[in-house]
């Protein structure tokens, strides 16, 4: 399946969009983060999430340099994702600490789910940045640590929290199919042609949703 | 004048003050300049504000493994100071981006001048440390020229922002007072007795104000 892209103009401009929106993405997850840092429980707590904040801002990087390596300006290849994510940071305001948590661990896992789907459809060099900057397992493992312990404490946050973790995926898979549909991320894709590409968007959501609901179950939550 | 201390007791606690105060200084710097990069007028200046918070993060875990290194709880060292620099920030809310970046100015020139002037009375181990995390020459430049740009698109931007610069200036140097009577911060400096700690205090915040008026007059303000 590793596309050697048979038309380079249409997959260049697969390719900037899908750094564009991967940018802005990790961009937006580092500010959000360590903003939502300052109202953790504890000191501790806060150097925790903004070690992730700054895990997130490595990543806009990387995929900034590599932009630039293809002679492209990151700023133009953000901006058309802009409303979308933004619009996600709006609609999914945490309301504490927890929430904040939770939305980090969605984020985090969803997020490295789309990039390991997306990786068996682009270049071996693109590849490659996305493995660099999937989520590092070790971040999700804090912070599924930090989520159980929370929902033992308390076992009064489970609902509160499930609710609010469908809620995320909800708003996620929405936004990532208005950015697909929008700008035909999927389209760009080297031999797929249209009806390929719409059913690997509802395949891939599928798979989003079952994955999220296993991790879910793994927190004790219903999904 | 580089102190090997006399009194280790009472040095080890000086240090403990002066490592935990840095150590919520810099994490509340990283927290309060990558919230306030959202407000940015480009991305691209998003991800100046940004990357100048993820070193402001680095310094923090410099200082963090130092204590550590030292058998001391980090988050123990730092609670002391926490209502008194989370007041500085109640205190010193920018209202936009151009308050934001002055506010970055002025803790970068200002903290590099107190930490330059503490490194004179600590033992060398500290004294590199310190050097490690004084403000970048670069990052400084950058936040010198991004507010000049600003001040010569917009001239009338001036007496807003020398008023904002000098009640930061004030809020600082009251905080740093604060911290510095409370916790006998200088008393614990080896060969100082109180009135020597007295009038070196005077005369750092004397030399404090006549490096930032210096610096304002680089910028063409009123200091």
């Amino acid at each position: 399946m590793s596309a050697s892209p048979d038309d380079p103009a249409r997959y260049n401009s697969f390719l900037a969009d899908l750094l564009g929106v991967m940018a802005y993405g990790e961009l937006s997850a580092f500010e959000r983060l360590s903003s939502d840092a300052r109202y953790s429980p504890t000191l501790h707590d806060r150097a925790v999430l903004g070690r992730m904040a700054v895990v997130e801002f490595q990543h806009y990087e990387l995929v900034r340099s590599r932009l630039e390596a293809m002679g492209l300006d990151t700023e133009a290849a953000m901006l058309p994702f802009q409303p979308s994510v933004d619009h996600f940071h709006e609609r999914t305001r945490p309301a504490d600490w927890y929430e904040s948590l939770m939305k980090a661990y969605v984020i985090d896992t969803v997020s490295a789910d789309v990039y390991r789907a997306v990786a068996r459809y682009v270049d071996a060099g693109t590849r490659e940045l996305i493995e660099q900057i999937q989520s590092a397992e070790t971040s999700t493992a804090v912070l599924r640590d930090r989520l159980k312990a929370a929902l033992a404490d308390d076992p009064r946050l489970a609902s509160r929290l499930a609710l609010w973790a469908r809620r995320l995926l909800g708003e996620a898979l929405t936004q990532a199919q208005r950015v697909g549909i929008e700008h035909a991320l999927l389209g760009g894709l080297s031999g797929l042609d249209d009806d390929a590409a719409k059913d690997m968007a509802s395949g891939l959501a599928a798979e989003l949703a079952a994955n999220h609901a296993r991790r879910m179950a793994g927190l004790g939550l219903a999904a």
